[in-house]
């Protein structure tokens, strides 16, 4: 090592911008546009399977996907708990086998579409999929370990490693005590019937149902209890609910309701806008929230001055996963801007305008499809 | 109908705006995030992988995944033939059965990073997979067809229905009946050993080894023999070299060399700046070429001012495969740009300037990949 060397050594800070808004006609960066082309959201067009594909459920991955071996992997059980624990994946396979349908959603979907937007992965309103995912009940398993009375957090982290605003970690995101315990809470190692994919978490993730994608760890390698409250990066700085960057704020937790619209006819290549046929047209689409189950879903074909109710189908995947609705519209030529938004069982309805926070998270403003009625 | 609505009425023309290069500094469009958020490339760590696992390899999509019956899809041969066919996937299937790793790439990749920009699909490197495609070839059911003499053109037409530049269209691209009898060409109905993902052309689609992707028509329900020159969108307007509007150019055929980095180190979430500890450091990649194969690589560690070879790894998968290739660096601390360059049997080389053209096609200027190198 050289002096000269040594006098340009860049600092782990250094190599992360400061968080920051963009100015109010800024267009998309080349940085949003490097994480736009590695992650992806679902092709709304895939709005029609109630579940969602191999390749075509979000992504978003924080660092690189790492590279992980099935046959070798360990799960560590340790901190605040009466044994510490070492379970291989062939271990985990053996505990009770539970399949779960579940709808993940980004805590950032919708960010790119605020005013003024957080620099930060630019979804605009299809970070989302539903899948079913098998694994084993992580309850059971704290409980073997023996949680101390005193446990406040429980910490989940990933094989995936990388800087962050200048802090150097491995993906780590904690869960209060009594949500960690909650029965629905699965260490799944398939999707869909398959054994994970690298890119969902391969060989064994976290599956917190009703809970942003943050929560659902990937690439899952160790669990730690906590006699306090964790401070790690993703809890404490990342993934909350801030006014300006002085706010402490809340952590994002839960997924507040959305509906989205399948978007209906065919497209333009570039500027998605629809072309439908005059006549009959059934808009459908799914629902979903973390708070409680959907009880209604409206549709506007205004862009927002006047609602209907749709018809909401039957449950098909339990009180996590998403449900389809459907909605009967004659389409009359014309341009029309559809939406639809969805209320659930503890009353919450995605507002028509957006509340803002500086982060983008938890963002659930009603979704526009733009409509042209052509005849043939 | 009213009358207010018919004075409303949009023409199909009136959906797509025109083609157009973005200003000097126009930042990323929705539009351009629209395509970005639903299309995907490669994760460049995922190049680790000599077969690209689902999910990870590139996707773009012209318009909606067409929703399709693999139970009932047929595939017709019609036009300038002796004799129609029309032929069930099950008949396809029994059909001689090949497997062929191949490198497919779009032929707008680069696109995003060229100066000035075509507002298209914002590609920057990331557009490129390496799949194993199982199916039956091609020239033996063109044969049983009978091709008239005269015949000039084969059209390939996909079930995927949109608007492009005020044209409405099934996607449709031509080959020459000399590409279209090449032995290697490809009827596919799987992907790395399982039935086709629906994004990928569910259940059939065409493989043309060594042709950039928009040759290889996805979702593929008839093939058209025709004696004159196919005057169809994608041949005629879109995937042509041109240097100005005016330019009739020629067509985008086959893949120009390139080699991307596996980005080496750890990555900030937001920079993508990778992070190497000092010391020895393997710097890998792939490259490729659809001309012939490849015969160097190098490999530069200060942003193209010198260039060492890397070793090639034997090849894996024949001709149209992507090739592994390595280079033993000791990376001091400091900030580093890395890149590679490939060239082919046919002396092509990669760019360190890059020729532009209008539609940002075929652009392969050498990959710029940040390092900061910092001791732990």
């Amino acid at each position: 090592m050289t002096t000269v060397d040594d006098l340009n050594v860049p600092a782990v800070t250094e190599v992360s911008g400061p968080s920051r808004l963009a100015e109010p006609d800024e267009g998309i960066t080349t940085e949003e546009l490097q994480l736009a082309a590695r992650n992806h959201g679902i092709p709304l067009e895939a709005l029609r399977y109630d579940v969602t594909p191999a390749g075509l459920h979000y992504l978003l991955i924080h660092y690189d996907i790492p590279d992980l071996d099935a046959q070798t992997h360990t799960l560590t059980i340790d901190g605040a708990v009466e044994r510490s624990l070492t379970v291989s994946l062939a271990e985990l396979r053996e505990r009770p086998r539970v399949t779960r349908r579940v709808t993940l959603e980004c805590a950032g979907n919708g960010r790119a579409l605020l005013h003024p937007r957080a620099v930060s992965q630019p979804w605009l309103v299809e970070a989302v999929g539903n899948a079913e995912w098998t694994g084993t009940p992580l309850a059971p398993l704290l409980r073997e370990a023996g949680i101390a009375p005193e446990a406040v957090d429980v910490v989940f982290t990933g094989a995936d490693h990388g800087v962050e605003r200048g802090v150097e970690q491995d993906f780590q995101r904690a869960l209060p005590v009594a949500d960690a315990l909650r029965e629905e809470v699965l260490l799944a190692y398939e999707m869909n019937g398959a054994p994970l994919l690298p890119q969902h978490g391969a060989p064994l993730r976290l599956i917190v149902p009703g809970w942003y994608g943050m929560a659902h760890v990937k690439w899952l390698r160790s669990i730690s209890v906590l006699t306090e409250t964790f401070q790690g990066y993703q809890n404490a700085s990342a993934y909350r609910l801030r006014q300006n960057a002085d706010d402490p704020g809340v952590p994002v937790t839960r997924i507040e309701p959305r509906a989205l619209v399948r978007p209906p006819g065919f497209p333009d290549f570039m500027s998605r806008t629809r072309v439908v046929r005059p006549g009959p047209c059934t808009v459908d689409g799914r629902a979903w929230s973390g708070h409680a189950p959907i009880v209604a879903v409206e549709v506007t074909t205004d862009g927002g001055a006047t609602w209907a109710p749709a018809t909401l189908d039957e449950p098909t995947g339990g009180d996590f996963a998403w449900r389809r609705w459907h909605y009967e519209w004659t389409a009359q030529p014309g341009r029309h801007v559809l939406g639809a938004r969805a209320t659930d069982a503890s009353g919450r309805t995605q507002p028509v305008e957006q509340p803002w926070n500086r982060g983008g998270f938890a963002n659930n403003l009603v979704q526009r499809v733009e409509v042209a009625v052509i005849p043939e």
